[in-house]
C-alpha cells in the first residue's frame, strides 16, 4: 500500500510564492508605503522601486522601460491589448477584424467575442493543427484581408504547444497587422525577447512563475498609441489607471529575473520529472496519448487523453489521494463540457472529456512523481473497471 | 530650533498596512497558493478563503456575498461600474447619459468623458457648492432626464466634504436611474450600509483603511446585470475575469473588519489629531481658509487655501523638512495646474494654485502635529516673505 501524499502537479494553474520574492515585497506594505504619485519622498521611494522593477523587467524582455505596462494580471493585460487595438482601429476607421486561434485562453477568446456585439469587431478564428499550432498558411490567408489585432497564444495552457511566434508575427507585419501574444503559460520558461519574436505585445502574470497571484504585465511597442480602458489617473503613461500595486511590480521583476538567471538548472529539473510523468503513464496506462506536441511543448508541461477515464472522476480520485492535477484550464475547471480545445485539435466529444493536465515545477520530486504514477494506474484502473461494470 | 522628523500626512493618498492584515495575508502566498477556480484542495483551500472574505466584507456592507466583486483596485471599481451601466443602457436603448459632478475622482471623471466618445454616451454634471456638495435640486433635474448612471463621490478626496448619499440615492431611484458611489476615501471612515444608503453600486480600495495598495470592492446590488469589462474566465460571477488575488483578498477583508471594530477609537483619534492640525493652522497662519464643509468631513481630513502660497513650493519645503503632505489627491500631485475640484468650489485660479491637504491616521501623534505646525509656519512665511521681495 502506498502512504498518502500531498503532490501538487497543477504548476499551470499557479505556482507559490518563492521566498525570495517574499523578502523582496515586505518592505513595500509598511515601511514604503507612499502612494508612488505622491510627490514626497514617501511616494517617490514607490516610485523608484517601480521604475526600477520596471527596468528588471524591461531588461528580460529586451525592451524599453516605457514598453512596460503593470496591470493586475494576464486577462487584464490580454482584455487592455484586444480592446485598445479593436478601439484603436475603429477610432482610425480601419479594419476591426479580431484574428484569434480557436485553442487561446478565455481572456483573449471571451474578449475577441464580447468585441464582436461592442464594437461590431468580426471575429477570425483561424484553425489549428493536431498539436494545437496555429497554421501559417491559414494565419497569412487571415492577415492578408487586413484586421485590427491578431492574437496568438504563446504556449497553450491546455496541452503546452509552442507556436513559432517569430513566424506569425512576421507575417502578421508583412500585412500590417498588430500581434498580441498572451505568453502567460511561457513566462519563466521560453525566451521572452520581444525584438526576437518580433510581437508588438505581449501579455505576463507573475503567478506563473513563483511571484504573487495578482500582478501582470502588457509589453506594448513603442509607438503604438494603445487607448486605455482602465481610465482615471495618469498612471503607467496614461495606459493603466489605478493606484500602483508597490509591493507586487517588486515582487513580480524579482520573480522574473530569479526565473531567467536560473533558466537552465530549472527547465533541466522541469523536463526531467515531466519525462518520467510522460514515460510512466504512457508505457503504464493502456491507451494514453500525449497531446500537445512532442517536442515544442512547456518543459514544466505534460497533457493526455485517457481514453475511457472521464477527467471530472479521474481528478476527484485524485484529489482524494492528495494529487492536485487539471484537466486543462484552472480557469475551466469544474466544467462537465468536453474541452474546447481537445475538440479544435480533433479529439472526439468522448476524448475531449478525458484530458488530464499534470505540470510540474520547482517543488516537484522523484518521488511525486513515482506516487502520482502509483495513483495514477490504480485509479484508471479502477474507473475503467466501474464503467465496464456498468456498461456488462 | 526644530529638530527634523519624518512626519506622514497624506494618508488619504495611501496607508501603511496593519501588521495584523500582513499577518492575515501570509499564509496565502506560499502555503495556500491554488489557483482558487482549481478543483483539487489547494484550489478549494484558496476558494473558502475567498468566499469566506466575501462574506465579511458583505456583512460590513450589510449586503450579500454575491453583491460583491473583488477588483484590482478603487480605479478599476469606478471603471466597472460606469462602463457597465452605460454599456448596458446602450444595448437596451435606454438613455446613455451619465450624471457626474465636477469634483469626483478621477478615475470618475475620466471614464465618463471617454465613454462619450465611445458610446455616444452624454456627461452631465451637476453642479456643486462652496463645500463640493452636490447640490439635490440640481440633482433631481438632472435625473429627470433619465440616465443609464449617477456617479456622486460619497466623501471628496481633496477637500473631505461628506455628500448625503441617501438623499441623493433616493433621487434618482425615484428617477429610475442607477446610483453608483466612490466611496474610496469614506473607507474605513463612514458607514457603508449600502441598505441606509440606498446606493446600487459602490467603489472601496483597500489602501485607504491600512490594506494593500492592489485590491478594491465593488458592490453591485443584486439585480443588476452588470456586463463584464474585463473578460475571461467566469470569476466574480461572470463579472471580473482574472485570477483571484487571494492573499490581498483575505487582507481587504481583514482590514475592514478592523476599521469597523475600532471604528470609535479610530475616528476620536483622527478627530483630534485633525482638528489640532485645523485650530492651530488657522490660527497661527494669516488668511489661511478651510476648505470643504466645516463639520460634515471626513475625520482623518483636513484641507485649506493659503493664500500667497503656491502648493507645490510648500510640498517641496515641507518634504525638505520629513513632513508627507498633498496639494489634493495623489493621483494629481506634481500636476502645476490650478486644482478643478476648488475651481468647481468658486475658489479663484490663485487660490486653486495654493491648496493644501493634511491627512491624519493611526500613527499620527500629538507630537507630529506639533512639529508640522511649527514648519509649516515658518515655510509659508518664508514663502510669504519671498513673494513679496519677487513682486517689489
Amino acid at each position: 500500500m502506498t502512504i498518502k501524499r500531498e503532490v501538487y502537479l497543477d504548476y499551470s494553474a499557479s505556482t507559490p510564492v518563492d521566498p525570495r520574492v517574499i523578502d523582496a515585497m515586505m518592505p513595500y506594505f509598511s515601511e514604503v508605503y507612499g502612494n508612488s504619485t505622491s510627490s514626497h519622498s514617501q511616494g517617490r521611494r514607490g516610485e523608484n522601486a517601480i521604475e526600477e522593477a520596471r527596468a528588471r523587467v524591461a531588461q528580460i524582455l529586451n525592451c524599453q522601460p516605457s514598453e512596460i505596462v503593470f496591470t493586475s494580471c494576464g486577462s487584464e493585460s490580454d482584455n487592455l491589448a484586444i480592446r485598445g487595438a479593436a478601439w484603436l482601429a475603429s477610432q482610425q476607421a480601419r479594419p476591426t477584424r479580431l484574428i484569434t486561434s480557436p485553442v487561446e485562453h478565455s481572456a483573449v477568446i471571451n474578449t475577441v467575442l464580447q468585441l464582436g456585439s461592442l464594437l461590431d469587431a468580426t471575429p477570425v478564428v483561424v484553425p489549428v493543427d493536431r498539436h494545437s499550432l496555429v497554421k501559417p498558411d491559414r494565419f497569412a490567408d487571415a492577415c492578408r484581408r487586413g484586421a485590427a489585432l491578431a492574437s496568438v497564444i504563446y504556449a497553450n495552457n491546455e496541452v503546452g504547444s509552442v507556436n513559432d511566434l517569430a513566424e506569425l508575427a512576421a507575417i502578421a507585419r508583412q500585412h500590417d497587422v498588430l500581434f498580441h501574444t498572451d505568453a502567460v503559460q511561457a513566462g519563466g520558461q521560453l525566451s521572452l525577447n520581444v525584438e526576437q519574436l518580433g510581437v508588438d505585445m505581449l501579455s505576463l502574470s507573475a503567478h506563473k512563475f513563483y511571484g504573487p497571484k495578482g500582478i501582470g504585465v502588457l509589453y506594448v511597442k513603442d509607438g503604438i498609441e494603445l487607448p486605455s480602458v482602465l481610465t482615471g489617473g495618469g498612471h503607467e503613461g496614461g495606459r493603466r489607471a489605478g493606484t500602483h500595486n508597490t509591493a507586487f511590480i517588486v515582487g513580480m521583476a524579482t520573480a522574473l529575473e530569479l526565473a531567467y538567471s536560473e533558466t537552465k538548472e530549472r527547465l533541466t529539473h522541469f523536463r526531467k520529472v515531466r519525462d518520467q510523468l510522460i514515460d510512466g503513464l504512457c508505457s503504464r496506462i493502456a491507451g494514453a496519448q500525449l497531446t500537445g506536441h512532442p517536442a515544442d511543448r512547456l518543459p514544466s508541461h505534460a497533457s493526455f487523453v485517457l481514453p475511457g477515464v472521464e477527467a471530472n472522476a479521474l481528478l476527484m480520485h485524485l484529489d482524494l489521494n492528495g494529487i492536485a492535477a487539471s484537466s486543462g484550464s484552472a480557469c475551466k475547471t469544474g466544467n462537465p463540457e468536453p474541452s474546447d480545445v481537445l475538440l479544435a485539435l480533433g479529439y472526439s466529444p468522448e476524448e475531449a472529456l478525458c484530458g488530464l493536465r499534470l505540470s510540474v515545477g520547482l517543488q516537484t520530486t522523484e518521488a511525486d512523481v513515482h506516487y502520482a504514477l502509483d495513483v495514477l494506474v490504480e485509479a484508471v484502473g479502477k474507473l475503467r473497471r466501474l464503467k465496464r461494470e456498468i456498461v456488462t
